[in-house]
């Protein structure tokens, strides 16, 4: 990204770059009938798109192609990514038999796993490798983003693992939180979705 | 929540609260002690507590457990929640099998699929029931919250089989963007969490 977005501002395109890869290219969107269709508001997405930069648009709105073609210019949204995932239990196989291949831009191609066993045992179209050979493999098939699925307390030595191998980001799934100056770490935390979606409730009675 | 804090504010606060969750009630911390465990600017984490409301400090800083015990007061995360997983495949078992317990909260009383004869077969601890009849058990059962792990084509009708029923709140893994007016709604979106971590990534090569 050679431009410095506010996370916020780069977030929701994100959101907005997912609504639009499912429409027409010809559709044409005005930024409140855009906003509808990601919950935020008109004013803000006109916002976002001026900080990002300039784009043409008609008083009518915006064309759905150019909008998707206006932000992957940003963010080079249609080149293909190589994948790894750490740990095969339940939430690491999710990852690997349904695999996150939305735009093509996402391609699984390794999992590993300590338990030597589960990964001879286990069907899978996607290789699988023990844990420790992961720099090495990550070197050697060029990946660019690993998921971690393991354990909290495996969670540190899978992110240096990785970062051994020269991996460039990392979405977090394990409790722990992971973050490293030099690179790009996301922790999703399940508990801590839920936790908030509970302050967002105005009237959850909780026994008072 | 009776205070209206900036949804911001509400996100790291939850972050906050999860680290405290870890530690020892006595442990004193300063604000840019507590901004490195969670990766947040130190003059950020002190600008939410004030918006959040009093707090006693000392110079040297926050007590955790005081600290747990004030977000707690704002939000009530020490009340358990009834929690109830639509679609159990890979995804939905994770949370069946591995439940979101942190502190307690969080409670998984039920699971519900279409496929009625996967409900008969899959092992769990958490009794599971075939999907149409969702509404009334989310009622019987006084589910609080729902964790949405369904295809995109069946998360709509399912959000509304959960509202029928009277849920609060909902946790959406599917790809499909839900929101409504009467409840809270929290879209997870992998694709989009991977495609984020990609834009954060300054020197991500990518073909040119």
């Amino acid at each position: 990204m050679s431009l410095q977005l506010p996370v916020q501002t780069v977030s929701r395109l994100c959101l907005i770059y997912r609504v639009l890869l499912g429409m027409d290219r010809e559709t044409v969107l005005s930024s409140s009938k855009l906003g509808k269709l990601v919950n935020i508001p008109a004013h803000t997405i006109r916002k976002d798109l001026s900080v990002a930069g300039k784009l043409k648009s008609s008083n009518a709105g915006y064309k759905a192609g150019e909008l998707l073609d206006f932000i992957n210019g940003l963010f080079k949204f249609d080149a293909p990514l190589r994948v790894c995932v750490a740990g095969i239990g339940l939430l690491g196989s999710s990852f690997i038999k349904n695999p996150v291949q939305e735009g093509g831009q996402f391609i699984i191609v390794a999992g590993f796993d300590t338990n030597i066993n589960k990964i001879e045992v286990m069907k899978s179209d996607v290789p699988l490798y023990p844990a420790y050979e992961m720099a090495d493999r990550i070197r050697e098939l060029k990946i660019d983003l690993g998921i971690i699925a393991v354990p909290a307390q495996a969670a540190e030595i899978t992110m240096q693992r990785m970062k051994e191998g020269g991996i460039k980001g990392i979405l977090n799934f394990s409790p722990a939180i992971l973050g490293d100056k030099d690179i790009a770490v996301r922790n999703v935390h399940f508990a801590e979705e839920l936790r908030f979606l509970t302050a967002m409730i105005p009237d959850l009675e909780k026994g008072d």
